[in-house]
């Protein structure tokens, strides 16, 4: 049996989080479960998001293999009964007597979490990590979000020039003196992944601005037009900058661009010949299409994939992510990830649950000799630190 | 090791059936295996469907697992040989001797199905269903295939004022006087799942059918915008009903529209706000994309999944298909189906093969830390009967 | 627990070789090897190839588990550690010793492979297959790709009238006198599986032609509509002498049409009545995409699947994909390949790892209840050897 509990992990892709000292019990499942819908998406539904509803909602997140193997975790390191009342209590508790930077700073060295590398487009408005990072008592590794950043510059009404020297301007700042290790793009919840490599002409973005500035209306395909160019644009800078560029792949939360989101249609982009200096880091290695980065992974030398929001999100399916994403992919390419947010429990559950299926998936390939066991440790280390150390240059 | 033999079950979706009570070995496989042509097929493409070409369509029927798997367990079931000739004989003496309701009745009762909810489209012309409910012994809940009724209201030669009164009308008396709980479609096998969410608009309805009617001719999109407004008026009728509307999805027989039939193409329909009120049931939860609706069932909160069709007739990838559904659906959300048709030993085998796989995927969840025993036991409930129950109002 | 160790194998799918007697371990991990770019990749991207980016290129191919299982494999071939310094010495050595024919041929035997149907379309330029035959000492059995074919007639600067005529008589001649046993097409790589059944059209192909060669230039669907309609007309000449259509689908090498290479998209094509007769064969099986290969050589009866590429190349997916394509494929309708080439390693291994994964995958259909081990044996035969004898009439 191969134990990787030990082992320091660096996730290469989450949120920053403020402290949420005292929860109630349904405010609790709020925050650490995921997909189930809200009192707001039934109510622009039209719906009454009455007591009956609001239980209903809570019943579908709690019935998840995400949230029992969570909530089971937990109660072992609560040493509580695993019911939600018990777990929440127990962490209010903690968090009333120690205060929460000792709590949440004590669930990630539990989970020998020593860097996030951390998505700063989420939650908004943004997080400060200066805070943050004193918080948890972890190293934090920032990545500006283009979007963020585009929304920015499309509300400030300014033309082609100064919008387009701003966007480099400001990814230029962040990815020298403003500490920033790389860029991370959610087109696929915009406009989708179809991205033509041509979209980098300096006049595609001026021609679809102008049409979304001007009295031509928004309309037809400007927006993504625009998208599309300063994505191109965003690899441009990676190269120059030697940056890695986080892309979104597969699903994500209810909003993503479910037909637009398979790591498939990135390849014609990931080959053109002007982005081959570029490192991209296919996130969430697009499950449920994660066989498809895989592939990639493989005949592109460029191409690293994180295992995250599959794990810990789809629960059950983080040892077969595992296993399918190393069908094709290198050794060397593949990084633990938990795309976790909002507070600390759910990286430390994410970070047993990554281990525990990267012992159940290397074990596999240990019996099916494609591997020996020093070999599965060797593999174990590179994929829940080392090889993000490496991509992001860090100690 | 988990046993759910001893469960009920309600078969969320399957089809009624006639009674076929002495048949030859090649006429029995016919009824009861899954895909490999006929000599209709055949003849189609301008060949001989001779002695040799029926032999091998015979001989491909029986190559399968799930039909191997059928056959192992009504040699259990019988007694006898494990070889079509023995069962075929095994049946007609059973037949011969009890009568074909006590035999349909006795096999229905082994697999402790306990209710059969029925999409009256298949077989044509449809199946008298006080006959079948007499005949099986068991409840039977009739769902309307809307596709039938758009059949019959082409053939009528009606105007658009009275195509759609008809069509309120007649969803509506069945939904009322007419005993059906919920709607049924098989848009995937006509123009696709790719249905933008506005084409609920009474004038697209009007356009296409004048399209279709006049003298403009049937070309261009008509068809296709026809139907997808039907299927946006059905969805209002079901929520004005409070009525459960099953989709088909993923695979079918061999004329199904492959390229259209992805749960991912129904997202953004399914998240419209107009259609949140409305309770989808993703049939054959997509298989082979059973992991797209798996995360449309976790991130829409009025999303359920029924596992037929993959089971029994993908035959090994049962448990597969109910692992990897749970990654992300919550388990009050999946529910046992069998789509089996045509004789009552499909519906039988269906039952035992779909409480093993549970067996088998449940177990492993247990082992892997996602739930004790007690719970795999509750969701072995909830899926075999209890989600459905609840889903269709029913005792 | 199954051994398939000493059954013969047929490999459906693969490509001759020539001698490359002496290598450096750089140069033998650059023949054997599935992936990881090349110095002309990098140096088209505008980037050094130097020594530094030269080894990143060398350790992702290395990293991969088809890499690590050939490794280990050939160590216990030439009872040597598993490095690749010390198996490409070995190998040298035994080439030095006894010519590289008898190294050749030993690998093969130990394989127990005995016939190789190959793709004559890589390696360019062709290999002398009568020269292979000899070096292997195996059974060698020619498929003519069309794309050569094709790449001749459109540099042959000929009209329509001319280039049909010579398609169709190159190809009848190669399936008559030539010794060519069928066709193979890899129209996935240049534009795409959706392809309309009635690019047949003579005229398609004519007016694309003209295009193509005339002053309107090379631009719009010109070439799409004239590999369509010689696709299509491959078809008719495969009908025409009963010879069987291998069709890449899935994924393939970095230049793969990713976006279009799903069996999906060739569902209309194949059951379109006029192409009914042919036989096809699902090449790689569509691999990642394997389950709708099965699943369309489930439901239309003249369909075959090749397990090959996905096995070797995606290492520890080659029990799942068996498992998986077992779903609904039947067992009369699986064949074993490697599409191994360059030298005898690859395909030594990928024998090995083709009759593990089938007595892991059918030992666990026995488990489960859906073959007894005579039956699993009897599988393995047919996978192995016996569909591929039967589809190509060999002896």
């Amino acid at each position: 049996m191969l134990d990787f509990s030990e082992l320091p992990v660096v996730d290469v892709h989450c949120h920053p989080y403020t402290a949420k000292p005292q929860l109630s019990a349904d405010e609790w499942v709020d925050e650490v479960s995921f997909g189930g819908g809200s009192a707001d998406y039934l109510r622009a539904g039209g719906m009454n998001a009455d007591e009956s509803a609001l239980a209903m909602l809570q019943r579908v997140k709690r019935d998840t293999m995400y949230f029992r193997f969570l909530c089971r975790r937990l109660a072992e390191y609560f040493d509580v009964e695993p019911t939600v009342d018990a777990i929440v209590a127990a962490r209010n508790r903690s968090i009333a007597a120690d205060g929460y930077p000792a709590y949440a700073g004590a669930l990630h060295r539990a989970g020998k979490i020593e860097t996030l590398i951390v998505d700063d487009g989420y939650p908004l408005p943004q997080v400060d990590l200066d805070g943050f990072r004193a918080e948890v008592g972890v190293e934090v590794v920032p990545l500006l979000r283009i979007e963020v950043l585009i929304q920015d510059l499309l509300a400030a009404e300014c033309g082609w020039d100064e919008f387009s020297r701003a966007y480099d301007d400001r990814i230029a700042a962040a990815l020298t003196d403003g500490g920033y290790k790389g860029l991370k793009s959610i087109i696929a919840y915009r406009t989708g992944l179809d991205i033509a490599p041509g979209s980098r002409s300096n006049d595609q973005g001026r021609i679809a601005l102008e049409k979304i500035r001007g009295a031509r209306g928004r309309g037809g395909d400007a927006v993504k037009h625009l998208r599309d160019h300063l994505f191109c644009r965003a690899i441009e800078r990676c190269i120059d900058f030697d940056a890695p560029f986080q892309v979104h792949t597969g699903m994500g939360d209810w909003e993503v661009h479910l037909e637009a989101c398979r790591p498939a249609l990135l390849m014609e982009l990931l080959r053109y010949p002007a982005y081959r200096a570029c490192k991209f880091l296919l996130v969430h290695t697009g499950y449920p299409y994660h066989a498809e980065a895989g592939y990639i992974a493989n005949v592109l030398p460029n191409i690293w994939c994180d295992i995250s929001e599959g794990l810990p999100f789809a629960g059950n399916a983080a040892k077969r992510i595992i296993a399918e994403v190393l069908e094709m992919a290198p050794i060397s390419r593949v990084c633990y990830g938990s795309d976790t947010y909002n507070t600390p429990e759910p990286f430390y559950a994410s970070a047993l649950l990554g281990k525990r299926a990267l012992a159940a998936a290397l074990g596999e390939l240990v019996d099916d000799g494609f591997m020996t066991v020093a070999e599965a440790h060797e593999t174990a280390k590179l994929i829940l630190a080392d090889n993000a150390r490496e991509l992001y240059g860090l100690g």
